[in-house]
């Protein structure tokens, strides 16, 4: 148990390991990412809806990969790879969103180690950026992501609800 | 003519129509894009990147769509809409960007009528949400998209390149 919260925390689960998730994953993810919606200020969870949309991306590989960070019988936590193109990079980009780690299993560098695994597979497949389009972070988070090297940018996004 | 800067503007040019972009568009294309990315701050233009990303998106239907407003004689502007999937809203969600009207006719209605088009196709292709991801625009450009029924979002998207 790390008890010195200003080292840098390396240590991670034992017998962790990353995988893409299946569809047998999914009410764990579906778990995560309520839980995750619950305190994002523009999402109100909904179980159905959040369901829908990861399965949607496990069934379709090329539209993105969901990466679980997982022990032989706990889901720890996951992240959301969607794959885009950009026409400023001239060539295909990874979307990163629903990064969650279990409230569990928090503080024990998985998701350093999710973060890490993605950006060692962007180099590997040619995505050439990654772009984390969370909600409102904490400032805890932030710092995470800048720590992983992650840059702001001076997008300002808006958004528009389609009524259909 | 308009002179009256402050009523809203709603004349298009004549014989306007909007249409998906094909390959033969890709030099006026490159030209639109690299206009813009001149401006913003995050980016540098460079033809050879610009030509590659907007051809994949046009050799690929199911990554998204380009839009362009043209004449007989020439392309007046263009978005890009690329298609991927939200766990939050549960389904298929369109990200504009490089939302583009050529210098010579702006001014003239021909933004209004391609957001437009964008909104019916997206309520028509059942389409979640738009996401303006845009780079650091100006004030007027921000009114505009509010015009249109853009929200800001709390997210603060970060970048990370990726060096391969």
């Amino acid at each position: 148990m790390n008890t010195d919260a200003t080292a840098p925390i390396k240590t991670t689960i034992p017998q962790t390991r990353i995988e893409p998730a299946t569809l047998d994953d999914l009410p764990m993810m579906v778990d995560l990412v309520m839980e995750l919606f619950s305190i994002e200020e523009d999402f109100q969870p909904n179980r159905a809806l959040q369901e829908k949309g990861l399965r949607l991306i496990v069934e379709q590989p090329s539209r993105g990969r969901i990466f679980v960070a997982r022990t032989d019988y706990e889901i720890l936590g996951m992240v959301n790879c969607l794959f885009t193109i950009s026409t400023a990079m001239g060539g295909f980009v990874v979307l990163l969103e629903d990064v969650i780690v279990h409230p569990d299993f928090r503080r024990q560098g998985v998701g350093t180690h999710l973060i890490d695994y993605v950006i060692s597979y962007a180099k590997k497949k040619d995505f050439k950026r990654i772009t984390l389009l969370t909600d409102k972070i904490s400032e805890e988070s932030q710092h995470f992501f800048e720590n992983m090297g992650f840059d702001y940018s001076s997008m300002i996004p808006m958004r528009l609800s389609v009524d259909t």
